[in-house]
C-alpha cells in the first residue's frame, strides 16, 4: 500500500540543554515520510521556499518518497521554528514561529496521489487537512496527528476532520484538553465518540498505548541513555506506524500492534540526534534490535 | 518465606479534586503489610498512639498481620500527615507533617521475627531502617523503599541504607534526584552503584520498570475509569511486589516478572478509594482478572 503524508516542511531552531541547532531541516511532513519510507512507498505533499537546500530535496530522492506534491516557492522562505526544551524533556517552549510560505498554503494532490490506501493528516492547521481529505477517492485509512495549538484556536476544522478519520495520534495532555476529561480512560472513550475508532496516545519516554474497540495495547519507550532532541519523534512515530501497516498491508490486531512497536522504534532514533541525522540511514539490522530490545522489556511471565 | 515490614501508621487528611478524608488510616507499613498480606505471612513493625481505633487493629487481625512489633503508646498521638492532589494526580502538596509518637520511635524486632527471609525497609527515615537492618540475623533479601524528603535531609544515612539493600523501590523523579542524573537510564546505573543489585521504578499512572543484571521488565499501570487518591499506591506496590516473591520461595526472572504485575495491580486497587477502604477485601478473582487484562494489554505480536 501506499501512504501520501501531508504536514510542515520546517527549518528549526532548537535549543536544548546539550545543544542548538539552527534552521535545521524539520516539520511534520518531513519526519513522518522519512520514518515510513522504511516501510512503504510515501508520497508527501507540503510547501517550501526556495531557500531549501538541496541536501533536503536529495534526502528525499535517496529516501524514494515521492515530491510531486510538494509545491517550491520562488523567492519564497520556507516555515520557520523555534522552540527550546529544558530538563524535563516532555515539556518544550515555543520561541518563535513565522508562517511565510505556509500562510498561503493549500495541500494540492497530484493524480497520481489521489488513490492512496493510506493518508496521514500529519500536524497542521485542520482546514489543509480537510483540503486534502477532499482531494483522495477512496482511502482504507485515514490518520490524523494534532497538537495543542489546533485544540486552542482550530477546534471546529479538528471536529470536522476528527469525524473523517480512522485513526487519531495524540499525547496525552492533548487527550485530556481536546476531550476535557482529566482522566486517561475516559478521555479516550470521549475522543472514540468524535470519529476514529483507533486512538493511539503518545507518552513520549513512557511509550504509548493503542486503544481500539476489542483491544489495548501498551509499549514503553526504547530506553536511551541519552534524549538529545524530542522534535520529530511523535511524527515519526505516526510515520513508521503507517509505514509499518502499509507493508503489511492489512490492519488486524497483531499488524496494529507490530505498527505501534515500530512507531516507537523510529521515534527512539529521531530523539538519539538534532533534526533528522539519525533518522536518515538507520540499518534495517539496528530497527530489528531495538524491536527485540522491546520485546524482551515486556516479555511476559510464562505463566502468572 | 515471611515479610517483615517496617514503616510508618498514620492518620492522614487528604484532599483530592473528588473529595476529602480526615483522619484516614494510612502510612508506609499499613499499606505495605495489608497488600503483601495477600500473597504470603507478614509482619509489621511501627508504632502508634492509642488514639488508633480499633478497626485498625481489627484489620490487621483479619489479614493475620502479626503485630508483635507493633508499639502502643498510651496516651500518645498517632503520627498524622496531610496532603492536597490537584488534577494532575502525580503531584502533590504535603500540608502538614505531625511525627507525635513517631518522634521518638526507635523500632524493636521481636524475637520471632528476626530470621525472616524478606525485610521491606518501607518509607521512613533511614536512621530507623539501619535499626532495622542491625536487629535481623540473615535476610535473603532486604528492599527499600524511599521518598524525596530523606534524599534532602537523611541523605548519608539513606546511602548506608543503600550499601546494605537488594531491592530498591523509588519513583522516577527521585530517581533522578538521588542520582544526579537527569536521564532514567544513567541514574539508574548510578544507583545500582550504591548498592542493591535490582531497581524498581515506579512511575504512577505510566507503570513501573524493573532493572536487575540481567533483564529488564516493563509493566503498564492498570488503566482505571477514576484514580480517587493515590496515596499508599507505591506503598502498596513494594508490599505486594514482596509477598509475590514471598510467596514462590524464590527469586527467578519469571518470579521478578510475576512480582511487578502483582505489585501494579494492588496498587491499582488502593488507588480506587481513600485510605485502606478498597484494599480491604479484594477477591483473589479481582487480582487475577487485573492481572490477565494487564497481561492482554501487553500482549506481543505472534511474530515482529
Amino acid at each position: 500500500m501506499e501512504i501520501v503524508v501531508v504536514g510542515s516542511i520546517a527549518l528549526d531552531t532548537i535549543e536544548t540543554p546539550w545543544g542548538k541547532a539552527e534552521d535545521a531541516l524539520g516539520g511534520s511532513a518531513t519526519y513522518a515520510s522519512i520514518a515510513a519510507s522504511y516501510f512503504a512507498p510515501v508520497k508527501i505533499v507540503g510547501i517550501c521556499g526556495d531557500d531549501l537546500d538541496e541536501k533536503a530535496h536529495q534526502m528525499w530522492r535517496d529516501r524514494d518518497v515521492d515530491t510531486k506534491g510538494l509545491q517550491i516557492v520562488k523567492g519564497g522562505e520556507t516555515f520557520r521554528w523555534g522552540g527550546r526544551y529544558h530538563q524535563d524533556m516532555n515539556r518544550r517552549d515555543t520561541l518563535f514561529t513565522h508562517l511565510n510560505v505556509f500562510e498561503h498554503f493549500h495541500p494540492q494532490l497530484p493524480e497520481s496521489y489521489r488513490d492512496a490506501a493510506i493518508v496521514l493528516l500529519a500536524n497542521i492547521h485542520p482546514s489543509l487537512q480537510l483540503e486534502v481529505l477532499d482531494q483522495v477517492r477512496a482511502p482504507k485509512l485515514v490518520a490524523i496527528d494534532t497538537m495543542n495549538l489546533w485544540i486552542d484556536i482550530a477546534l471546529d476544522g479538528l471536529h470536522e476532520v476528527l469525524k473523517r478519520c480512522d485513526l487519531l495520534f495524540l499525547n496525552d495532555e492533548e487527550a485530556k484538553q481536546l476531550s476535557g476529561k482529566s482522566q486517561l480512560l475516559p478521555a479516550v472513550e470521549a475522543l472514540h465518540a468524535m470519529g476514529p475508532k483507533w486512538v493511539v496516545v503518545k507518552k513520549g519516554e513512557h511509550g504509548a498505548i493503542l486503544f481500539t474497540e476489542s483491544m489495548r495495547f501498551s509499549t514503553p519507550a526504547v530506553l536511551l541513555h541519552q534524549v538529545y532532541d524530542p522534535t520529530g519523534a511523535g511524527d515519526s512515530f505516526a510515520g513508521a506506524f503507517l509505514g509499518s501497516l502499509a507493508k503489511e498491508g492489512e490492519f488486524g490486531d497483531d499488524a496494529l500492534r507490530r505498527a505501534m512497536v515500530h512507531g516507537t522504534v523510529l521515534a527512539s532514533f529521531v530523539t538519539e540526534q538534532f533534526s533528522v541525522d539519525r533518522l536518515l540511514g538507520i540499518d534495517p539490522s539496528e530497527i530489528v534490535g531495538r524491536c527485540e530490545e522491546l520485546s524482551a522489556m515486556t516479555r511476559w511471565p510464562e505463566k502468572l
